[in-house]
């Protein structure tokens, strides 16, 4: 673990870098043996044998993927749980993580506390640590970064591709809350139940990767990403990378009641469901000889898992239908950040 | 490799970022099998047989770790090769990379093609590829981190622990060169000779990771770390986790050309050879047995490797002297960055 700047620095008064670095990180490299207390240039893994490791990043940027105003927990949590979506959409079970922080000089310690407080009960519920990092001071918006790194066993990663027409198409939870969540935030959508406010908030603040499903989908998915652009636009990359085209039927995709409640006030938001992003579910599909087995998948791992539709051939395209099999025109097929 | 924006977006005219992304960086990704050709949302990795995975990564921020006019090419390499030097002082062999970019919405198309085809060329002279990453969008100083994967053979990492009182101390290359370099383009460094000019910038531009010299080093330096905060600091790092003391003789130091004339002009520059930083040269302890084995690794390597002084005893301190053994007063022990 790096700090890229020196204790003479100064930083306005706050704890050298190296010292908060000893302060706020170490302790999150505790677990494990390959990070060196962060005391070292570099982190040293071995997955388990026979097992291959997977790699992935994700950057946030305040203003853009986190209000800056969102408590430092949930943007921690947010950051460690969007890359752990990807992995476990890769069918990958997370063992660690290298983190680059570029904070203001003005964020305060008490917000860095209160980040590293949020990482650690993350790492606790995910069993993971961090192995290293880097931290920067930047004048604009606050930028974070975290490589999250898995394992899976050899051969076995879900991809993109491998989909093929007939396969049905299955999501996990509940799709569109993180959308309906921001424009809560936002002020753009008013919800009278407060619980039902507070639900699609969460949903948009903290998302939960499907860690205790997605590795249980390797050798029964034929293709799998997690939704993070939108329904519709990450059902896209799929039929993209795999050569197929796709027809999802709207009135099967999974809401939480808080979204049921939204969508009967005002039906246009069915392109905030199928078009919003962030939610952070397995999108996956499988051959409909499988539907028992991710039954029993869904079951043990507590998780739903809800068919959704079916892949069809390249030359059909990606279309959504409604319940008397009419399209619907979709204007927001992908998600835009703020 | 996601892109967190959305096409239609519109980014101000320039084109998408996933068009950017297929056009600019999957070239990179053509190499490695494991990176899908950047279409999934993971890469995948398996070391060498009998290796272990090593994982470091670094950020860097306009107008902190480079200048903002800085070409495009350099940037791309200082980043990736401020990784790379990281891997080679832990005695590892690089094989791949993660890379976040968060470039501002004014950051030309020319500049990214400059910073990608800088990332060509140096994957192409140390045989690595691009395995994934992430691309955002700030209204802040361009931000660019990058995570670089390497391997070693298992239980061989040399870490920062582990010298010795009695090892001998070694520094590859010369030291010094990218802090005068960086003062050059300051404008507070006046250097006569421009081929020395240019010697020092390109020194602070294009840091030469030790790639051929540091997997040489396993079972042969007891510690070792690469000088990216200065020459005396990072000896204190070595000494603080060895649990030792260490003194430098100050005319040991390795100095090009370049140094030694600027030296001759202001002695006073010492303290920028012995405090800047941004060398990305490998210091490590060795014990004095193995200096005719460190001769061989240097001659094979046609990388230099200089002794310049001794690990102490801890309660000796961490110190430099002069040709006639008197300690040298260093104001500036660590470097801060612009």
């Amino acid at each position: 673990m790096a700090a890229r700047s020196k204790p003479e620095g100064g930083n306005g008064g706050r704890p050298s870098e190296f010292a908060l670095i000893e302060d706020l990180f170490a302790p999150l490299a505790a677990g494990a043996p390959g990070a060196y207390g962060l005391k070292d240039d570099a982190a040293l893994f071995s997955p388990s044998p026979d097992h291959e490791t997977v790699l992935t990043v994700d950057a946030m940027v305040a203003g853009v993927h986190f209000l800056p105003d969102d408590p430092p927990e949930t943007v921690a949590r947010k950051l460690l749980r969007v890359n752990l979506s990807d992995l476990a959409a890769k069918g990958a079970t997370p063992r660690g993580y290298l983190l680059v922080t570029a904070w203001r000089a003005e964020t305060s310690v008490d917000w860095m506390r209160g980040f590293a407080a949020g990482l650690m009960e993350d790492q606790n519920l995910f069993g993971i640590s961090l192995w290293g990092g880097d931290t920067v001071t930047t004048t604009g918006p606050m930028t974070l970064s975290l490589t999250a790194i898995g394992e899976v066993a050899a051969g076995q990663m879900i991809r993109r591709g491998g989909a093929r027409p007939g396969d049905d198409i299955y999501v996990t939870g509940t799709v569109g809350d993180a959308a309906l969540g921001l424009s809560v935030l936002r002020g753009a959508l008013d919800m009278p139940d407060t619980a039902d406010a507070a639900h699609l908030v969460r949903r948009y603040r903290e998302p939960e990767p499907r860690t205790a499903f997605g590795p249980k989908l390797c050798g029964v998915a034929h293709a799998a990403l997690d939704v993070s652009d939108g329904l519709m636009a990450d059902l896209g990359h799929i039929c993209e990378v795999s050569g197929t085209g796709a027809r999802i039927n709207m009135e099967s995709v999974p809401l939480s009641r808080a979204a049921r409640a939204a969508l009967a006030r005002d039906p246009r938001l069915v392109e905030a469901v199928a078009g919003g992003g962030d939610d952070y579910e397995i999108l996956f599909a499988a051959p409909p000889d499988r539907a028992s087995k991710i039954g029993a998948i869904a079951a043990e791992s507590g998780i739903s898992a809800t068919r959704i539709g079916t892949m069809t051939e390249q030359s059909d395209g990606v279309s959504a239908i409604d319940g008397a099999g009419n399209k619907i025109a979709l204007k927001q097929l992908g998600y835009r950040h703020f």
